[in-house]
């Protein structure tokens, strides 16, 4: 599939695909995150919200994804809007007879008011939004390409805990070479002035080089270590990741760099600060200690997930034009 | 599974189960159809609806069928109701321990206000039908059987655009043999004086001796043709189906046939007319070139699949008896 | 997974978590049996009810059970909540990569305000609830270990119909040794005075015999009988259950044991009461014949169902504190 690439967000959701972190520049996500704030209220509040009274979301999912898939649906409903699930389609009825994609997204379009769309493949979301006609198509991960809202909910949790987004210091961990997570927030707080980033990794994890040059180019500072004793001190942000086990040939190749830096209480005690929050997209397999997750500096199982759901329930609302 | 034959709708639709087609007489189609048209306007409308509030809809499906299952819950949602979705319950607990159909319809007509079938056993729904007790049941599909909603949506949409269902002309194409919305189009509009239908097949695809005899003497005229020149130019619509590869007992055999008739932009220059509209039930798998999607005539991407919802939110507040 | 024992539930249910039949007191069963009483009177009702409006409950499906499941949709759904489906995340994405249980609990827990849970393994409930931070945990059934919601509504089946839980006298037949139910009923019963049960059963599928000490000291008295000339008259309930074929190591076994005990018109006619009711948990395969189904007696596909519907409506109102 190649694709058109998608429309910038400006001042206007209304309407607007969300495929790309490229779509967003700094006053639009500004403009997200008020309402992400707004959000969490109406989350909170006891009383029922009617945002998207009367709207369906049809949530199309070539691939499984619990977690990405409850996420959006909890964000329509906590909005008084509707689901309509529809999960692998490939291999049911009509696309197992040979439809193509672009039928699959113009069928699902007549029912509903927008689609939140995964796909296995990379690009398939920049497609689908050039296909649909009518109705706004939300990117929840394509492949290896981009999970804008994944991207956006990290960032708004570090805007949420520093009230802003350029002049911090952060620390990444763990996969960088793969991790799509990392990539997007470093695209991300490259928006903005005054970035740096240390990336701890080992040397087989670490970015590749084009990447690495890529980045820099873009005006945020990044520095590659190899030691927990040189992670500075007074990071605003720790990021840990999973290594992704499903990249690498053999089980003995990814032991051998697995888990080679852990998160656990002693570590956040020496290297970490009291007012630094500690973050990690999910799922972790041992990379940051249980022990570690009653620390208050931890959100990964807080409001990070949380955040992710407010994000959520913003976008809808602004592509669906039911919030300006 | 044997039954006895569903009850006519005369017109009474409250509490009725919906089997077949052959339920419905020129008058409840009319009445629908007045409810079909308003519908179109309650989807339409940015207001919510509450014809279905605090109604649950139990979407049984025995086997999976993204585009029925999504019509139906998009229409129930549509209308401010609810829905409960259970798929394939023969792999799962109760009916994979053993449980007869009739305790499954049962136990789930216990929960909910109506049931919406699919199924792969033909008869089934009618089966289901005489089993519940206190809930109506419309048949979304019984394998080789009917799929009464299908063929009410395609009525619909010709009548939509023309006004009326006599004194049509129309064309169907491609898998006249085994297609059963085909099949149910020809006894629907043999319900109406003066329709005539051009059916243009290779001669392996042609209908069975037996069902041209019998659609005949219900009073419809049939004409049979194997080339494109011998399409009538004054057709109200025409009808396009996909050959049915599934039915085929080697790929050699569907290869001779498959697509023996395309619908081009120029096919639609030459033989069609101005005011027609071309219709197709979905999935299409190259009966249709793509360019033609952009073509004012060509409702089966838009109008049609709409259609489905309508009518569906229709039966569903007739059956009900929340509109009378 | 280990777990410690859930909290008994006494007079509050708010913030509670429903794990076992344990946590109950006679206090609490009967406030939570009016209360189910009057979820009886809400479903019933034309009005769409607003008890859970704005709430979101994740039924968290780690095995699926379309019976169970769609009984807690229902119930949400007919107090105005809306649900979250999540099935088999164990094959899926995240918990696939190796997360932990723990995990999967505090990431669905962020997105609502209850999680039902079905789960394979034993105790699995308990650990959840010890797990989640912010909402109660209702156990939907944790592999043989408890289904109190089962429990719970077969009680109230029996209060429903007699206006007591003391002083009865019942029969319970079919696999004794196995069935989950019949033990929860036992202890169910055991928690009231002067109730007698006869255990009709052959001798294979008899209790075991520390089972059948431990209820005995209980205070509730227990009859094995192996022929039906055994039932006494004037019993106010017969309680069937299925023969657990998946609990045989071969056909040949199972086939000596299915079915030696069948309800038939004539078993009731000649050794039942013209004031008891017939039970079954379902999914039934020939314990009870067909013919019975229509005798008002017979309440397993009616009455019984429902209540559990009303009884999981009762515990959601409860221990969300939207009902006190």
């Amino acid at each position: 599939m190649t694709a058109i690439p998608p429309e910038p967000i400006r001042g206007q959701f209304k309407g607007k695909d969300i495929i790309s972190l490229g779509q967003f520049d700094t006053d639009c996500i500004a403009k997200l995150f008020r309402i992400t704030a707004q959000m969490r209220e109406v989350a909170l509040s006891a009383a029922p919200s009617h945002v998207l009274d009367g709207s369906i979301v049809v949530l199309l999912f070539y691939e499984p994804s619990s977690r990405t898939m409850g996420s959006f649906d909890a964000a329509t409903k906590q909005l008084g809007g509707q689901t309509v699930v529809v999960t692998s389609p490939q291999q049911y009825s009509s696309v197992a007879k040979g439809e193509s994609f672009a039928d699959t997204i113009r069928t699902f379009e007549a029912y509903s008011d927008a689609i939140v769309l995964r796909h296995y493949e990379t690009g398939s979301a920049a497609t689908a939004a050039e296909t649909a006609r009518h109705v706004p198509i939300l990117n929840a991960g394509d492949g290896i390409g981009e999970h804008p809202t994944q991207a956006l909910l990290d960032l708004y949790t570090i805007w949420e805990h520093t009230g802003r987004l350029a002049g911090l210091r952060g620390l990444v961990a763990g996969d960088i070479l793969n991790g799509r997570t990392v990539h997007s927030l470093i695209k991300g707080l490259a928006l903005y002035e005054e970035n740096e980033l240390y990336l701890l990794a080992p040397p087989e994890l670490r970015l590749a080089r084009d990447d690495l040059a890529a980045f820099q180019q873009s005006g945020i500072r990044l520095y590659e270590v190899d030691d927990v004793g040189d992670i500075p001190r007074d990071c605003h942000f720790w990021y840990w990741t999973r290594v992704q086990k499903e990249r690498f040939r053999s089980d003995e190749e990814f032991q051998r760099v697995n888990n080679r830096f852990i998160v656990t209480k002693q570590l956040l005690e020496t290297y970490g600060n009291r007012d630094m929050i500690l973050m990690h997209p999910l799922p972790r397999v041992g990379e940051i200690e249980d022990a570690v997750d009653d620390d208050l500096r931890a959100v990964y199982l807080r409001s990070q997930i949380r955040n992710g759901m407010y994000v959520r329930m913003a976008l809808l609302a602004l592509v669906l034009g039911r919030i300006a």
